[in-house]
């Protein structure tokens, strides 16, 4: 990729007109509305593929939205039941209040968890920036301990995750990932080789703690090794699972469902696609090709 | 960084002006004086760091120099503990003797560990070339066995490590460090990844082997790996330390005493500053700046 491309994705994405942004930016979202979702759903389904849905939209500053955001998840709860779709949902604190006021946000959660535990379904805490991290924390054990039904999520970039893993609840369920926000380097592990490591130190540390795991990477190096450690720890199928992004490296995707391994495909949708997709972008230099293709009007 | 500065430091130091030269290295060493150390361990006990205290000054030919540099020792540790400070020696076994004669080395270190053993303090045996291992072993070996207060150092690229390892006394302290000097490859790994394995190898058999362990490392992909063992060991904290030299890394230091763990700073002082922070110099790329800035009279 030429330097100008780089650029152009890094730097220069803003200046690209919306409408293109758009065009490439549709492959990492299933579409605006909850229809869009569940035919992805069912598109992915037809792979063997399980999923977990995510209304796009992250920090929120206003309670109202909030509480719309929760109706939303109980609402996408009772289509995903009414379809019996084998899917769940990923939240994020601080679209349901975080940042409000945290015993708020623990309502809103709980609430979604109580929907999701009368439809025998689950709810995943999403991990964003370590602002976030110990409320987070506290708020997963307190329903994982007294409703279930709810899982969080750990970062390998993370200094303090071996340690977090130590303070989960008993039972718990946890995505590991390698964690995407820009970090300061007190709290976070920045070279690419030291991530990697670092997510298979915890992963086995999980693995002996008896968690559930889902491995949610798109990093071949680490699948590989994941694979090695659930193999020599005997770790049984369904107790864990592969998870992926919609429209990243869906071969690889393709070739694990093949092998027989459970792997479930995050699939956001909403209006507010622009943030997220536009991240997805930046960190695939790759799609600058896609983009400049769109401009170019041959896609 | 370009590469007339590169040149600069890998061949061209000796072509600086030692005054220069000395204002850029003074980041690595204490000082002249055992004054200027105590000083500098002040500063580093505020940071809550621990220290080893070392006399600049390598190879000695001449027994009364020795016999000096074993005096200086003793005197220093009845100044650390008047001072009350959480500090101890490291010491060079060419710069006691070992070049003229074994036993003669043998003795003074022996009496800088009953110095120690005195004051409840201990004695760090650094490790020289591999012309000088067996040696040094086989010194600690000994006065280990006879009195305890000291330890020794193993080298992560030595290919004879893991086996050193076997023959350790019981109740061992050992420093595990990459290594430094410019070692054939019979003796030694040099690719950069191999070293970083051997390291952790040789770290997770310290560690199963119940020695106390000083990890001397800059290397955050080896800070990573060692927080990972130490975790799945269960390595209780005061059973270990981290150790890094002065004026390297000091973010690294101070994220790791953040997270709560022990780390010993090793404090170079003495008028025999040169070789030592020149080789510092030539380890560090970046430091050709420093030097440069100081040539222009910037800093």
């Amino acid at each position: 990729m030429s330097g100008a491309f780089t650029w152009l994705v890094r730097r220069g994405l803003p200046l690209v007109p919306r409408p293109l942004v758009r065009r490439v930016a549709m492959r990492y979202v299933a579409g605006e509305t909850l229809g869009d979702a569940l035919k992805t759903l069912d598109r992915l389904a037809g792979e063997g593929a399980m999923a977990t849905l995510d209304l796009l939209g992250e920090e929120v500053t206003e309670r109202d939205k909030a509480v719309a955001v929760t109706d939303t998840y109980v609402g996408m709860l009772a289509a995903i039941a009414e379809r019996g779709a084998d899917a769940n949902v990923s939240v994020k604190p601080t679209s349901l209040g975080l940042k409000i006021d945290e015993a708020f946000c623990h309502a809103n959660i709980e609430r979604i968890v109580l929907a999701a535990k009368q439809q025998g379904s689950f709810v995943r805490i999403d991990m964003e920036d370590v602002t976030t991290t110990d409320a987070t924390l506290r708020m997963h054990r307190d329903l994982a301990t007294r409703h279930g039904h709810v899982g969080v999520v750990l970062q390998a970039y993370l200094r303090r995750t071996l340690t977090d893993i130590d303070a989960l609840p008993d039972d718990a369920s946890v995505r590991l990932c390698k964690g995407i926000y820009i970090e300061a380097p007190q709290h976070a592990y920045r070279a690419y080789e030291t991530v990697r490591a670092n997510f298979l130190y915890a992963l086995e540390k999980l693995i002996v703690r008896g968690v559930r795991v889902a491995i949610a990477t798109h990093d071949e190096h680490l699948v590989c090794g994941a694979l090695a450690l659930l193999d020599r720890h005997a770790v049984p199928r369904e107790r864990c699972e592969f998870q992926m992004l919609l429209g990243v490296t869906p071969d690889l995707r393709r070739t694990l469902l093949a092998a027989g391994h459970r792997l479930r495909v995050y699939v956001p949708f909403g209006r507010d696609w622009y943030p997220y997709s536009t991240r997805r972008l930046r960190e695939n230099p790759e799609i600058a090709g896609h983009v400049l293709r769109a401009m170019l009007g041959r896609r």
